[in-house]
């Protein structure tokens, strides 16, 4: 067994670290307040590899496993919650085009959604099949060389600023298996966009609704073949959920640090903080708390990259565990800073609204205990 | 022992009730996005007495217990928590003034204060005096006729916007029996505001850091006499905890509330919300924590209505627990909701992000535990 | 609303305090250890009205009301948990048999169940039927004067050494309206009872599972009519659930007290416990539940005294929410007292093992859940 | 990095999982029980190398990792908690003397340590010294060739029974530089024993009080030099600690385990208790917080293994938070088997008892706070 990072894992969470300190840290507050998608920022995300972490390096990608990028991942979050977040994303349609594309529609996005020139959305949720992704019902109809897309999507990151649309929809009434992913540009005609959804955080990206009227996509722009689409979202989600409990991990990583510093600040009846046993033993919960769930969240990614049957029910512990423990350790970071945690001057309760989506996202830490149960109770589940 | 609210409790229930159903609930999600001190809505609720609920009635106040308040605000704050609470705060500088000021400054006030025509800041928080109040450096000195005020406020709850500013000053050295409360008219001059502070919440009411420098203040605007200050504050502390600790039940039974509707009414994977039994368990533990706040701050109103030596030790508790659950509510319900929860388009975001500060304002929730514990362990401890 | 014990309750209370620290808890430790069922001591509580604190006054009991019951059972489990625990069962028996008997029967049974000459036990539960009360088995058919009573019931409390039985058997295939409640002498010919159940706690009572076999019973033994078994069962449980949260509070507060009294006089590193914060805010925790669970306690009792339609899912809230504090206040006062609240030598480890099982009796905590939400669901849920 | 174990580890997972299965659980009820030290199967367990596992190869140790012994105990403990427990404190016995020993010492006790011949009392904790260890006052004059020992011990395992005692005692003024350690043979006279101290667990290991009068230890018998027993004890602690955490993760999984079982057999309401939803999130969370738990101890013991100067804080942290989950995991479980898992027919309520301690010894969870806020507060604390 080893714990500890490699050099080459030091190198990219150096890289990452600093990136997020130079280029995400001293704008997130204004990206948060007014609502901006940096998109020159991302770019320079991309020139870095922070935009292909894990697509195959045949394609252009880094070629990175689970484990390394959820490394990156925790430490850009550490500067800015919301749009390392978007990043994550981005990397999932990066990944999933250079993966399952066909070869021409490989060499003609892969390039520019690596480079960050180009930025991708992932279209799954609709407004009646939030958890339950099976149900969607936007259709796509085979007619001659082209596919027409027909339905509407909800919660949609990035949507009306990306420029790709990685867009789950229907091509047969078989449940799961008639499922199919296809790559739209998002300029297509038939293709309008809900106004831009005001939300507690994630502002750095926006969300929208996205309807689709008669949209024509060319047949080689699905991904592998018909009906595998389900699949596809499926070992995306495992991943996903390392990618965001990565993030929470980061964000609390930095709110931790932070209220330690404070607590050497701040002063009180002539003490600091520091000195107060009762302040003290909080601060000792949220540590340990944090580093077993960033421990699970690692070992969770190890088991997704070596393909362990069981990867998915611990994919889904690290999500709900490292979401709650994210949230929980930023709103006692908060706390420690008293009012200065409440107002925005500080970062702290950006934190807290930030990762407060986490438990919501990529399948509610509800459903994460669904699949943990039902795992549990299958022929498998002792041998967690 | 009787758990029931009287006749007249429930008519003033009720009126409260409807006043947040009509006046405060449609508006409060553009009070919170637009930043909205909404002053007209607070004339009316004077007109209604809400502005003087516990002033005493010889004053022109409606001379009620703080029992009697608690359930008034309870049902003010289902429909704007944010409104709610700086009505809690108006109450207090109220009730101060009517309570201790001189006859001349009673005469000069309480009109315009119980009829909402002026509205009133309590100024006690300092940058370097967060939950340690008797540390608090603005000074105020005599001077023939007139007090010299001198220092700055932080925090303030209305300030820049309110007309009557109640400010503890320090008038002599000697500890928190050197604070003295005085009633400052907040256009004398030599005073100046700070920028309207941004906040994660309570935006319906504005919030600034106040500077004195030579402010002239008649010297019979103090309330009482010298010295007595710390004294009228600590007992508005108590009453403070109780009317925060309100606002939080009130809109965590507000959440709770649509919660269970949206429960019944959102579907997924073919069924009603209603019927999972994971998330029916969450909802049953939600209401049980609720009721029991609840009740914990009526005892805790009544132990101070009736003056028992232990009422300071019950308030902390009040306000512990009912502000934490309240939290935790908000927090749940917003869960609950999924996605929806999480966007400006429903209110649950708000309940979140305005209960938040309760856990930290009138003392933060760890000096209600140093409050609690310090009674415990003294010989009256063991009556609880 | 009057939060305070009237003079009536303070004595009721004062005499079952003096009861609890004279007679119960010299004697708890060595009743525990040794496993004995202390039937010199129930009966000196008979002789002081605590096995008829509800019954009837016309059939000779005290006719308090539950609230008054509550408050009795308290201070008594103060002394011993498991033995007050038992005088709650026995007072459920005795009410029932008081309340819903023949007169014949009444005059038969009432004036030894109430003295304590004779013990009772409450059989409803069945291997088979824990949770799920409607489904028992044991049946008894009429036959003449007699009903002949079949079948077995298991982890009933007091078997083997208690006087009479009250059975709940099925007399019809109608669901929960086939049950009958039927008044059996232990010693009726048939009736044989299994070994003494060893267990972890609650060890002053005795259970063992008990078999009928062809137990003939007098028809007039039977409560009220045929198919009324289980609505009487039923009203006993909300009553059931409010005793035994009761039991819960009263260990609780007795464990609260000596964890605050022990931090005064342990010292560790030179200093008393007591000043350190960490364990100070701990102290103020447990206080503060507890303090909300007595209330909710009181709460629920006095909608069951006053037929309030909630009263089930107020006695529900109360059941859950007091069993689960009184033993996190148990667990965290041994924590407090270190290893020596592991030992026997002190009186903590007990508290914890007795009061572990009132999350599990009179209807499991999940099924408390199960209660309340099906109630927050309902039409009338909204006015909890 | 890899979570994965090696062969060998697997190997001796093996073993250990099957001496437990075995050996251990079919007898650890009647251990319990009948307050049976089970020497004859430790005796067995020293053959399998289980009571040398990290004493040096070159006394005839096994030479183990901390990490593998952690894998080790995890699987013994699933057997019998309060017999891995013993066997982890005279595993820091013979890994004391076999390491530290004078090679005379170390020919004289080793291979009888090792077999398990004779057995080992770790005698650090005094009465008025429970977490404070520095303030021992048990004193060690030297006298010529002997050490005259005089002072008493408080819950020392194995006390009475054991064959070799390994006290910490005060050879000088000098605070924790004035301890030191020494190997005293248990039947020396002067040494008396106090009470089998009955406790609520941990019943298969005597716990006695020790007093010393006078006892002559040979000089040879002290560990290194004068002085450095406490560096010794603190060394022993770090390790302890993984192992009582090791403890608890091993009996929780055993308790998982078969809470799982349990709840696809047992039937209510005519579903199996598998399929209601409210107990699969209950399992889920148990499954989740002890695979964390398990992660934290594993690193944590590579931490130690790898001398991290950080080691100490990741041990507090794992101990922390691994016996906490522990002992939730046991409790959840318990109640899941409802009043089953109350009588001692089933053997949750012994694991609920066993694990229960570990709260406790090795430092208390309170303590563990303490040490590592010490260490996040510190220079170094940031890099964790």
């Amino acid at each position: 067994m080893d714990f500890e990072l490699n050099e080459q894992q030091r190198a990219f969470s150096d890289t990452a670290c600093q990136f997020a300190r130079d280029k995400l840290s001293p704008n997130a507050a204004q990206w948060d307040e007014e609502k901006i998608f940096p998109k020159a920022v991302l770019k320079e995300a991309g020139e870095l590899g922070f935009l292909s972490l894990y697509a195959p390096e045949k394609q252009g990608g880094l070629g990175l496993s689970r484990l390394d990028a959820s490394i990156v991942f925790e430490q850009l979050a550490r500067g800015c919650t919301s749009t390392t977040a978007f990043m994550t994303i981005h990397n999932m349609v990066t990944w999933m085009v250079a993966s399952f594309a066909s070869d021409a529609a490989k060499a003609s996005y892969c390039p520019y959604l690596m480079s960050g020139e180009w930025l991708g959305s992932y279209c799954l949720t609709e407004p009646n099949a939030g958890s339950d992704a099976a149900s969607i019902t936007t259709s796509a109809e085979k007619n001659g060389d082209y596919y027409l897309l027909n339905g509407s999507k909800t919660f949609i990151s990035g949507a009306g600023e990306t420029d790709v649309l990685l867009v789950m929809a229907r091509t047969s009434d078989d449940g799961a298996n008639g499922i199919s992913a296809l790559i739209v540009p998002a300029q297509t005609m038939g293709i309008s966009f809900g106004r831009k959804e005001p939300k507690m955080g994630w502002n750095s990206q926006p969300t929208r609704a996205i309807t689709f009227e008669n949209v024509m996509v060319p047949s080689n722009h699905i991904l592998g073949e018909e009906g595998q689409g389900f699949k596809f979202a499926m070992r995306g989600l495992d991943g996903g959920r390392i990618n965001i409990a990565s993030c929470s991990i980061g964000t609390a990583q930095q709110a931790l640090e932070q209220a330690t510093l404070y607590m050497q600040e701040r002063t009180q009846f002539g003490r600091e903080l520091a000195q107060f046993q009762g302040l003290q033993f909080k601060l000792a919960d949220m540590a340990t708390e944090l580093v077993a769930a960033r421990q699970l969240v690692r070992y969770a990614a190890c088991k997704l990259d070596s393909q362990d049957p069981q990867a998915t029910a611990y994919c889904a512990m690290a999500k709900r565990f490292a979401t709650d423990v994210g949230f929980r350790v930023c709103d006692q970071a908060l706390q420690l800073y008293g009012g200065y945690g409440y107002i925005k001057e500080y970062p702290l309760e950006r934190y807290f609204r930030d990762v407060r989506v986490h438990q919501i996202l990529e399948g509610t830490n509800e459903i994460m205990r669904v699949i943990i149960a039902r795992h549990l109770l299958s022929d498998a589940g002792s041998m967690l």
